[in-house]
Formats: structure tokens, C-alpha cells, sequence
């Protein structure tokens, strides 16, 4: 860290034309994360002082997202180029003295480390100006160019409509990600002209206008794929499939057995132990975490859950927020839980809905069984007690408690608590009408001829 | 368009014995729909006056399939060459004069935008007698060559197995793909002879006929990809792939949210609109329409469904022929709709099977909910009304209605019509049996013990 | 084969720290088996006389795994190199003469073929005192090289460390697998010293001992991919990721079609018969086979099932072992079968779970039906007759059998057995309240207006 204060301006006025929604681009999600969250994440590492948001339309959209960050969000009436929308954050830095990172919200990957990188070098003793993001893409199309010495040094930089045959064979590149200190900052930028083809007043123009002045500035190099962008939903799919790659391999790394890694998708907070298995199509949304052992089978979806030690799930789980599956439990296919705890051993193995549920060690809940937690207006609690077991195809009517150790007959519509050890049954005489079926095939063979 | 009028001649008589497969090779699907009908689909673009497909073995299956297209089968009896195949269609065109385009029914990805480029060309100013179609594979292999000067005028086309080292060096080769006058065609191939080692009637020796008669003809290209053809099932899985990445890319950028792009199987026909997200794992069969700002949640699986503004669908959600979601309803896990319309608002939000109902606005289908609309013999139809609310693990007898307004106790097996906000409960009494789970178990210990 | 008898060395007492797992890593499973059987199973084709694995630590769970094999497992009790852990298997082989193959379980995809290409060489008129397999990685990285002149004969084997800039460049690795006869390995074994970095015994470096004393060697080439390794789980991954390539590949040969093979994931043992189509997202665990004409719908999930001729499985249809789906049957969405028998046309089309049951010909069974198999101790079986017709959401109370013809009305929970073309009944009368739901929202949002 740099003994000089921080502040973080983040550029999100742009329009995101391509990205053909109502949702403001830099919101759209990776990894169930909007793209802005994860770059101040990676900026909030770095503890600036004060970080500010430069938003065009869909302001509020923005602010209502990074309410909870204290951030503050400015606003750019007009987009009148990069340089321009740094000058609208002048105001909320008016009372500050320090360094300034500027990133961009559509390119949201940036490391902490490479941030850091950027700051620390504006303090070496060559003092540069201006320190920009360089990258080397494989092609360079039309980046701006950096000319700059072995150290670093920026010796020229041009927009590439601007830039010679020879210039443009430079390969370096500029990925427009700056730091600086204010007072260079806004003292240059109110400097920046906008007589150019675009009408645009151009952040990296500060650079030359430093050169003019006796000021060098200096590059520093990242990889193509950390300064990646977004500005259509393909490439926002591109950073999605990087992160869960670099997601997966970590995984594995950390003992994660992942028999088909490109189907295994993490959420950016997804947390899981050592020796756990994940099989083919298992998806994570947010808030789940996995204890060692488990083993998650096949197409499961789980978001808001916890699994203990020595769980098994799937395949075809549904774990909804809330549910717990306490140690050795096991879920199986075809079955939803939702604000449901399942015991240590419980199992529920077939077919059911588990919602607003306490349920017992070892309990057994038989395939079907449907908890009636809802009356349209209220949601209810279902407690099932230790070594219950619930018998297939039963509707457990909420409020209701099934005692430690009772039996609940199959096809029961259980509406009054069982005591414990006692079996409850729900259930009438079984008639049978002998041949009907019969002539009940006779009679409807007939009518369909008669069709 | 140009002024002459144009016919089509598919050549599909190869045995595709490559696929193992007792369906003709051309019959099996891209994206649902069969290779043929991806090609002539494409080429009724160019309003061809009549189309002909040859074929061999399999004639009934393909007519079967071309039958509402107006489309003539010709029979190719003995394979004696492609040249021979396109004989056969010569009676099928001895009242047709103008322009034919010559196409593989086992290429079936060839541009309506080529073949025009095809046509057209015949009409270009140095008119030639025929034009074929060439394209640069990575690896040209045994493919026929093309030797043609700057403007695409051929001086040489040479069968692989003739061609000599300088021959085979030429990177440019001959797709197959063919557009000529029918005059020049059948006068040439009529003298086109089977003197070669497979003793086969190559179609394009015509060009070097033609030539011979001072008629020169000429090459225009194509991408490599444009004309892969199918002879294996390996190669048709390479086409549906290459089918669906355009597909995907082509939903990114009308504005629709794939996170995980390379999970997401469209149909030939899937509409879609836009602020529209699709989880991973989601497949589209034919004839679905989503509507703009719907989420589709992972592992879905959706057929012949239409589905309306802002309604939510899945994870676990099978649409069916028939089902239709109105704005804004819901449709959880493990929900099967066919031929059943979902009102505004409404939701079916977890393990129910919906056949042949129609279901009111606003109204809420509990869990575990099923329409037994199947009695073996006839399909019978199920009305809930608006703001009804049918509790879990009921079972709707149908014919059946449920008023709006009206409940449905859970459990219940409902035979009769329920009326307008009235409850309707099928439900017996429960009784429990104290301490007789006690018992049963003491029993089974011991019956376990003794075996 | 060879003439002379031959044993099987597989060194298998590597830590695998970086799998940071508690299974030892030679049982990692690829395609369900352990990748040791893998290795075990193809060694097994060369017919050897005897088969010893090496191991360290974890030696109780590769005995438990080979046991039924008859192989001898051997324990080295110190890691000191690879020539001492072969050293450990001389005690098991000092009543053996005949040749010695050296391979390591972490190295399992061999191929048969190559196994005996490095036994046959050891037999050529040249007679060479050892065979080591070489391959040609992309990276030759920290692998020893080998230097061999055109016929393969060894003049010079290095480790990397050791090697010159010069002997770096040579592309041709040493995978380690070695070919010997028993005389010449524990002799020359006796020889190797551990004078180096890592102070351990080398066994490569018999080699160079041999060619001391006028022995030539000899090296054989064989592809990068048959000789990958595992070290950590992202390496177990990409080598299951190739094994699914190869069976996919093969299975299209074959004459199935594959909608997306990437995303069909076969086991080891799996068996499909022609003409079968696979949609996307079907994975088989171990002991399935499938016959002719048969459909597997998307996100199926099939182990220990057979499915006979044109029977159509899924979507989302979970088979478990001991499931048989008869000529002609049918399994729906939802529909998990465990033991259970499905004759010939019968269907179980949706949200059904049939464990333990046998169902005849031509029976439907229908939605959300459900054999209660279990009590909490015992199974048992439910019978139901050929014609059944099983209306929705019933519960059958096993030990039960529904007769032949039989209809069961729906959402009955059955407890005694059904005649022959009965109608089995349990359905209380249906009551309705006027007016009650009413009353009942009043009171609700009353309720919820007073929270």
C-alpha cells in the first residue's frame, strides 16, 4: 500500500447500445455478480479513501446497486468523451488530495494486483506523471498506441486514426486505465481539447500534455485477458466463461474432483471443500457452501444452501435459500427444499417439496411427500421429528408436527400433529367393483368407434 | 432474381452407409429439422420454378418428407456417378428451359445468398457455359482441383486421383455445387463417358467438354464451412454444432443473456425476444416462442410453447405442444405442461403435471398438483378459474372446473365441479394409533434379527 | 504375443499430494472406473503370467480395489525412486523368468497395442537389454530426453537436470514405462545408485548400466495423449475429457446420433445399439445397455438399466440399477424406476417413482404415481398387472399386486391386492363450503394488514 490516500473513479456513462437491454451494461452479471461489484470488489482491496461512479443514463439502476457500497455516484449529462467524464467527478474530489485510479465498469476483471501495480508506480522515483494500463492483444486493431522505452517510459502515445503505418505496428496498447494524482489530474484534463474527428474530449490526451510540459509518463504491461470488455452480450458470455474456468481450475486445486469441468458452474461466492465430488451439470447460484465429502450428483441447482460433511445430493436436487442439509443427509432426484433443515442421516430421496421444514436425524420422508406451507396468504412450519418417517405420497398441511419416532401412513392428508411413536393414518375403506373395468373398456371402445 | 427461370436438382442418392442408419442420411436433422429441408428451404429463396431430388434407396422416406413442398422425387435406380444421378432428372425438365442449379442434399448449409451468387454468374457478361462452386479447405485431401485464372475463369478441373503434384498443390477445390443452362447441361452430359476407375459418370467433366468446345467456365468461392458435407454422424454433429454457435451468437446480439452459450440448443425455428435470460442447459424443440424479458432457468426443456412477457420459467420446467404461459406467470421445478394455457400472473411453482387445462389469471397450483385428464381412451380437459387456489397433492379428476375464487383442500381428489369461491375438500378423518410405531419397530428389529 | 511368459509391474506409490484427496491416486475414477482397473484391464490383454502393483501409502484401499483381480500388491515402505520401488516387487518374482513390462498407475490410458509393441521389440533379431517407451510432448519441459538413432536404438538417456543445452533439444521424452527381462532388471536394479539431487534410485538409469557393459537398449515411440498423467485433479479431468472424445467418436461410428456429444457422458462399460438417438445432456453411470432404435431424451440420467428395442427414455427420466424398460416402453419426465420391470409398450410418462415393482404389458401408469416399496426395514414388491391403467397420483402400499385389466381410480392409495378387471376405489365423498373462501381471504388479508 501507498502511504498517499486513494481515490477510485470508475467510468460507466457509456451507452451499451449493443447490449440491446433495458439493464444498465455495467450491471449486467458474471457469475451472478453484477460486472460493477466485482471491479470495486477488486478496487475496495486497494482501501481508497473515496470511490466515485460516473454514470450517463440508468443512474438510478446504478445507484440503487452500489447503494450499499458508499459510493458515490456522479452524474455525465452529455457523453462527451472519457476526459470529460472523469472532469464530472472533480466536484466530489474537490476536498481531496491523493492518488486516482481510474477504471472502466465494463471492463471488470482487473486484479487488485494490477491495480496496485499501476498506484505503486506512480510513487517510484522516476515520478511519473501518469501512469496508463498497457496490454498486447492479439490484434491490435484499433487500440491506441503506446511508444515507450525498456523502463517503461512513454516516449508517445496515439489514437490509432491518428497514429503512422509505423506507429500502428506498435503492438502495445492502451487499455485506458490510469493513475495519477488529482492535482495533475484535473489540471491537465481541464486542458484536454476536443478537436478531433469525434468531438470528444479524450482522457489519454493528459499524457502528451504532460510531455509538453517536461512531465514523462510511464506504462505498465497486463495481460489482453484481465483488460477484456464488455460491450455486447457475447463478450459479457466470453468474461463469464474466463471466470469459471479460473473458478473450476481452482477448485480442482483445492481437491475438488470435477468430472466434467465446462459444466460446472460457480457462483463468485460459492464455497466448497476438499474431496468433494461434483458430477456433470451442477449449477451453484449465490450463497452455497459445500463441507468435505459431499457428493453433489448430477444436474442439481443449488442457491442459498448449506451441505455438511458427508452429504449427498442429487442428481436433480433443488436446493433453494434456506436449506440445510446437515451431516450425512441425503436429497435426491426430483426434490425441491426451501428454508428447510434436514437432520443428520435424514433422507428424502424422491419427488418432494420440502418448504418451511424442520426435520429430524435419520427421518425418513417418503417419495411424494409435499409440505403445505402456504395457505395464499401466510407460509407455515412443518416439524418432523428424529427417526420419523413419512410415508409416500402424504401432504403434510402446515402448521403441523409429526412427533420423534411416529410413522405417517402412505397417501396420508396429515392436518393435526402426531404424537410421538404413534402411527397416523388418513385413510378409507378400499372398494372394488369387480369387472367394471371391464365394461368400462367395452363402453368407451364403442364411443371411440363412434367417433 | 434473374430473368430466366430456375430449377433445382438435389443430388441425395449416396448410401450414407457411413451413418448405419436405417433413415436416409439426408432425413436426419440439424437443429430438428431434416439436412434436406435446411437446403431446399434455402433454395426456395431463389424461387425455383420446379425442384427435382434424386435419390436411390430410401425414395419413400425422402417423399414422405418433401411431400408438401411440391417437390419431384426422381429415382436414381443404379449409382453409377453423380453426373448419371443428375440424368435422371432430365425427364422431370424435357419442358423446362432455362437455368439449373446442381446441389448435394447431404451439403445442406450452402447460403441462399451463394447460390444466387452461383446463378447470377451465369449471367455476367463473359457468360460461361457452367459455374461451380470452390472453396479452400485446411486440409484438401482427395478433393477434385481447380485451376482458374484471377477473374475466376477456369482453365483446368481435375479429379484428385488424375491430378499431378503441381496439380494437387492447388489450394482451390471443387465443392460439387453446379449452375448451368439446361440446354448445355443434358447435350454435355450425355456425352460425358465412364472410362475411369470407378467407371462413374463424373458431372464435372462437363466443364472440360464444354471446354473443348471453346466454352469456357468459371469457379466463384465460398468459405470451407459453407459446404461441409455429411457423411458420418460424426460430421452431422459438426454441422448442428456449427448451426447453434451461429444461432447463439445471433440471440447475443438481438439482446438476449446466454451465460453459458455453449449449453443452449435452439430449433430451426425459435423466436425470441429480447432483455431475455436463458440459464445453461436450457433446450428449445420446434415451434417455441418467448417473449421479451422472460427468464428461462436452468435444465429446461421447452417444445411447441408460447411464452409471454415477463414470465418466469423453471429451473426443471418441461413445455410442452400446447403450453402456453401468459404474462407474467410462473412455472417452477419439476412441472410438465402440454396443451395447457397458464393465465396471467398465474403459477405452478413446483412437481404438477398440467395436460389439456386452462387455468385462470392470478391462480395458484400448489405443489404435487396433477390434471388426470387421460382415461385410456379419451383426453378430458380441466378449468380453474381466475384466483383459484388448488392445494398440494391434489388431483383434478377431469372433466372437472374449479370456480374462480374457489380453494381446493390439499390432498384432495377432486371428481366434481367446485364452485365459485367456495372450499372444496376431499378428506377423511386422522387418526393415530399411539405407540404403535413403537411396536412395529420392536417387530421389524426383530424379524431383521431373525433373517 | 510372445513366446515367453511375461509379468506386469505397476508402480502405484506416488503421495499424490497436489490430488488432496483420502483416496489414494490411483483410484480416481475415469468413465466410473478407477483408473488403476483401467491400466489393469488393458495390461490384462498381454496375458501376463503375473501382475504386481507397488504401492506406499494407502496400500489397505488398492488391495480392497484389485482384490478381485488376483493381483499381488506389494508395499514400499519409503519413497526412494522408481528403480527401488520396482526392486520391491523382486520377492514376488524370484520364481519367474520371462519378460517384465513396467508401468504406473498414474499413467493409465495405455493401450494394449502399445504394451505389446515394447514387449515384441525386446524379442527383434537386435535383441536390446531394455525397451522404454518414448513420446513427443508439445513441452518437453523437465522430462529426461532420449537420444536413439534411427532404428530406436539407445546412445545416450538423460535426466533433464543432467542433460546439456544440446541434449535439452532433443524432442523425444522418456515416459518411463519399460520393457525388460526379469534377469537383466533386478540385476542391473542392484546396480543403480542414488548419487544425485534427490538421492534416489533411478530406474531409467538401468539403461545406461546396460549399454556399461555392451548392452544396447532400445526406445519405441508411441503419442503425447496415450502417456498423459495424473497429478492433480484438473489433469484426472482432462484425461476423462479425452476418454469421452474417443467413446463419443466411437458410439457416432457406430451408428448413434449425437445431438451435442460434449455433452454425453458413457461409462467404462456402457453398450448402445444402432440407430439410437441421444439428445443433449445424458449421462450413463456403470452397467447400462441399450438396445437398437431406442430414444434417450435430454437430461436422462440411466445406471444399471437395460432398455430394449425402440423404447423412448426421458426427458429428466432417472434410471437406477435393476430398471429394464421392455420392447417399446415408455419413461417420462420426472419418472425415477429402481428394480423395477416395464414390459413391453407399457408407459410411465410423468412424476412417478417405481421402485421394486414388475408392470406388464401395455399397463399406464399415471402422473405422480408412486410405489411405496419401504416401511423403514423391509422392501417390497408391487405387481401390477399387463392393461393396467393406474390413474394419477395413486400410492400402492407394496406387498400389493393390481391384476391384469385392472383400473385403479385416481388418487387412491391402495393396500389390498386388485382383481383382474376390477375398478379399485378409495376416494371419500367430496364436499364443498359456499362461500368459505370468501370469508376465509377476508380474514387472511385482515390478518396481514394487522402484521
Amino acid at each position: 500500500m501507498t502511504s498517499r490516500p486513494l481515490a477510485v473513479i470508475v467510468l460507466a456513462a457509456g451507452k451499451g447500445t449493443r447490449m440491446k437491454s433495458a439493464t444498465h451494461k455495467v450491471l449486467h452479471p458474471i457469475a451472478g455478480k453484477p460486472m460493477l461489484l466485482h471491479l470495486l470488489d477488486r478496487a475496495a482491496a486497494l482501501r481508497p479513501v473515496r470511490t466515485i461512479v460516473v454514470v450517463g443514463a440508468g443512474r438510478e439502476q446504478v445507484e440503487a446497486a452500489v447503494q450499499p457500497l458508499g459510493v458515490i455516484v456522479v452524474h455525465q449529462a452529455e457523453q462527451l468523451g472519457t476526459g470529460h467524464a472523469v472532469l464530472q467527478a472533480a466536484g466530489a474530489l474537490d476536498d481531496f488530495a491523493g492518488d486516482v485510479l481510474i477504471l472502466y465498469g465494463d471492463v471488470p476483471l482487473v486484479s487488485a494486483e494490477t491495480m496496485q501495480r499501476m498506484v505503486a508506480r506512480l510513487h517510484e522515483s522516476d515520478a511519473p506523471a501518469a501512469v496508463v494500463l498497457g496490454f498486447r492483444p492479439d490484434d491490435a486493431g484499433a487500440y491506441g498506441r503506446v511508444m515507450a522505452d525498456s523502463r517503461g517510459r512513454i516516449k508517445k502515445m496515439v489514437e490509432f486514426k491518428d497514429a503512422s503505418a509505423e506507429e500502428r505496428s506498435v503492438s502495445l496498447c492502451n487499455s485506458g486505465l490510469t493513475a495519477i494524482t488529482t492535482n495533475d489530474l484535473f489540471t491537465l484534463l481541464r486542458r484536454v481539447g476536443n478537436d478531433n474527428a469525434a468531438g470528444e474530449y479524450y482522457l489519454p490526451d493528459i499524457v502528451m500534455l504532460a510531455a509538453a510540459d517536461g512531465h514523462h509518463s510511464a506504462v505498465i504491461e497486463t495481460a489482453a485477458e484481465e483488460v477484456a470488455g464488455v460491450n455486447s452480450r457475447e463478450e459479457l458470455a466470453a468474461l463469464e466463461s474466463g471466470w469459471q474456468h479460473t473458478r473450476r481450475r481452482q477448485a480442482m486445486a483445492d481437491g475438488v474432483s470435477l468430472v466434467a469441468p465446462e459444466t460446472v458452474w460457480f457462483s463468485h461466492d460459492t464455497v466448497i471443500g476438499r474431496d468433494v465430488v461434483i458430477e456433470p451439470n451442477v449449477i451453484f447460484g449465490p450463497d452455497v457452501s459445500i463441507a468435505d465429502g459431499v457428493t453433489i450428483h448430477a444436474f442439481s441447482h443449488l442457491e442459498g444452501a448449506r451441505v455438511e460433511e458427508g452429504a449427498s445430493v442429487g442428481p436433480y436436487a433443488r436446493l433453494r435459500p434456506g436449506a440445510v442439509m446437515e451431516r450425512g443427509s441425503r436429497v435426491g432426484n426430483f426434490v425441491e427444499m426451501k428454508k428447510a433443515v434436514l437432520g443428520p442421516g435424514a433422507k428424502a430421496n424422491h419427488l418432494s417439496y420440502l418448504g418451511d421444514a424442520e426435520i429430524g436425524a435419520g427421518a425418513n420422508i417418503g417419495a411424494g411427500t409435499i409440505t403445505c406451507n402456504y395457505d395464499g396468504f401466510f407460509k407455515y412450519k412443518t416439524v418432523i421429528g428424529a427417526g420419523a418417517f413419512v410415508g409416500s405420497n402424504s401432504a403434510l398441511v402446515a402448521p403441523v408436527s409429526i412427533g420423534d419416532g411416529a410413522i405417517v401412513g402412505a397417501g396420508s392428508t396429515i392436518t393435526a400433529d402426531v404424537p410421538a411413536d404413534a402411527l397416523a393414518l388418513v385413510r378409507p375403506l378400499q372398494t372394488s367393483k369387480v369387472g367394471w373395468a371391464n365394461r368400462f373398456r367395452g363402453l368407451m371402445r364403442a364411443r371411440k368407434e363412434a367417433k
